[in-house]
């Protein structure tokens, strides 16, 4: 007998995963990686007031965690001032994204992001039958003129934009996305993806009241927090659309010991300023290496570097799979332009001195 | 400005949540509850070798968890001698009841349940466009005949079935379920949560075969293994079937540290046995405390137990808020004649002390 027939989305839908996670890679290459340096985790780690509130909580483990991140989204509303009522919790970014294609996206509803962006949310739409609609980069950017542009042709229901972006770390400064949520058509939700924006000056911070109904912010604790293993993080947007949520969401599907994590982490300050100044020195090592191997370090707002290595994407293929035979977890962009770039997260000095033995031994053999 | 419409289904969804949390009702109240004993959690905890994993693996928090779960899942497929292909990880039964139905629930197709059992599967059914088909208890246990008649009747494309059943606490023989599945018609799958069948007797438990396509079994980490808060269950279903999970789950949504507890947890057979007896031992006591204040305590083979009050829906209720005034936290099945009970989750000795004293307060304020 075989297996009963799916749903006709998910029967249109290839088996797939938007990344190959590291622990993957490792057993097909038969040992771990010696620097980690691909996913733009957060080496420097979490506030060791978070690492302390989840080993604490382990002992309640055995209770399901708060359904309403009751504290943690009173923190959030607190640390962003606005009410609790435009503030959601969920299980990251990935997670809420889904969520938000499936509050947003019927069969054929349009899509926008630019070609080469975060391939989750390409996932997520595909997953709920939209249609994306690419957009090129320009000039490694994310291209606003072009996203609204398209936004308007094809009557999008979602817009995507991650400032700072991933994967070329460039970011666009808050007026200029102010101004294109006024070039929107009214059919458009646009989603500011801000994963790494504790990264980014504040002038890359747009001023946008909580109950703007035209774009909703997404924010993580996996990246400038430390806790890409909690699986936590928020959006904030109109108390509508963020109730929406409420209609669609696994509501007991925020771990416990990570509401935890990430109450206390959001309030050791103290700790994110150090992790933006030890990010801030490892951008600067990685620029330093990429030059000393005749590479360029672009620009960035984020917590890892794009590295223009001044070839092509089959180049880059190549030294990224070279990398991994030298032990080097990193990952590049999926799409040319960008492609001629591989992508490299800050991290500890030990294991940005481990990429600076790798990288000419890997080159040399390319 | 009005926030986006949301599309078609979820515009129709009302904002609701299958349960309210002990949280949520603790604010209300406006003080904690002395005994928790309403979300069928395990108070007597998860092995101290899964507590101490997930302390140990707080300190590698900032790495995203393994996508695939390897570890736990070839652990899983080695317990219960099945092809690790058919085995999928998820964010708890709640996490995976939704996914699959995504994976099977077009707009009208039909899921066939118990009238008062598992709210969450009704709720992503719903979520997803279905059409809910209930059927009645019989004798306080799910009808397993009038389940599979349904299913026909109505061409379900799922059909859920709790053995142990949850509100109820009663439980069908393996070789019923496995008679049932010949009954089922060739457009169903049947969903067995098998949430509590570690509390049951072997006999609860069917020989089907891992690759058998009418079913999926889903398991959990919450109940018997203590880890409910985080979040953590698995699928056991024909390998074409847990493939479709690769679809559209949220690959990287399984928090780290649930991983390494619950591969801690499921090596630590001795604290499960333990469990099992404490359990046992408590499902007594709650007997003979509802049997001192003239009520019924139903059989059972899970962490709970109904308990007869031998008046009707009404009369619960106001036991339930009485309860919770006396600071006992318990909950009661939705629908007549269940609702005669109230359900009270196993738990050590003091918490079942303060019930013994508050039960007889409770009701003699009604």
């Amino acid at each position: 007998m075989r297996p009963k027939p799916f749903a006709p989305i998910p029967a249109s839908l290839p088996a797939t995963v938007p990344f190959i996670g590291p622990e993957t890679l490792q057993r097909r290459r038969g040992a771990a990686f010696d620097a980690r340096l691909g996913a733009n985790e957060n080496g420097f780690g979490p506030s060791p007031a978070a690492i302390a509130a989840m080993r604490d909580e382990a002992a309640r483990v055995w209770q399901y965690g708060d359904s309403t991140s009751h504290d943690l989204r009173h923190a959030l509303a607190d640390h962003h001032a606005v009410p609790a009522e435009s503030v959601t919790v969920g299980e990251g970014i990935d997670g809420l994204l889904g969520n938000l294609a499936r509050l947003m996206i019927d069969r054929g509803d349009v899509a926008v992001t630019s070609d080469g962006a975060y391939p989750t949310f390409n996932y997520h739409v595909a997953g709920f039958g939209g249609a994306l609609h690419k957009v090129p980069y320009r000039d490694d950017a994310e291209d606003l003129d072009a996203l609204s542009a398209a936004a308007r042709n094809r009557g999008a229901r979602l817009v995507y934009l991650a400032n700072p972006d991933n994967p070329m770390g460039s970011w666009h400064q808050g007026p200029a996305i102010r101004a294109m949520l006024d070039d929107l058509p009214d059919s458009a939700l646009l989603i500011l993806d801000e994963a790494y924006i504790e990264f980014a000056p504040d002038s890359a911070i747009p001023q946008i009241a909580a109950d703007d109904p035209r774009v909703i912010r997404m924010r993580t604790f996996s990246k400038a927090y430390g806790l890409a293993g909690a699986r936590i993080g928020y959006a904030i947007g109109h108390p509508d659309l963020i109730d929406g949520f409420e209609r669609i969401r696994n509501h007991f599907g925020v771990n416990r010991m990570a509401q935890a994590g990430a109450l206390a982490a959001l309030r050791d300050s103290a700790w994110l300023s150090d992790i933006r100044h030890q990010v801030g020195k490892a951008r600067d090592r990685l620029a330093a290496i990429a030059a000393a191997n005749g590479m360029t370090a672009l620009p960035s707002a984020t917590n890892f570097v794009a590295v223009d290595t001044g070839r092509d994407g089959a180049f880059s293929r190549r030294l990224v799979a070279a990398l991994e035979r030298q032990g080097v977890f990193v990952r590049m962009p999926g799409v040319p332009p960008l492609d001629r770039c591989i992508r490299i997260s800050c991290a500890p000095a030990p294991e940005l001195d481990i990429l600076a033995e790798a990288l000419p031994r890997a080159l040399a053999g390319l």
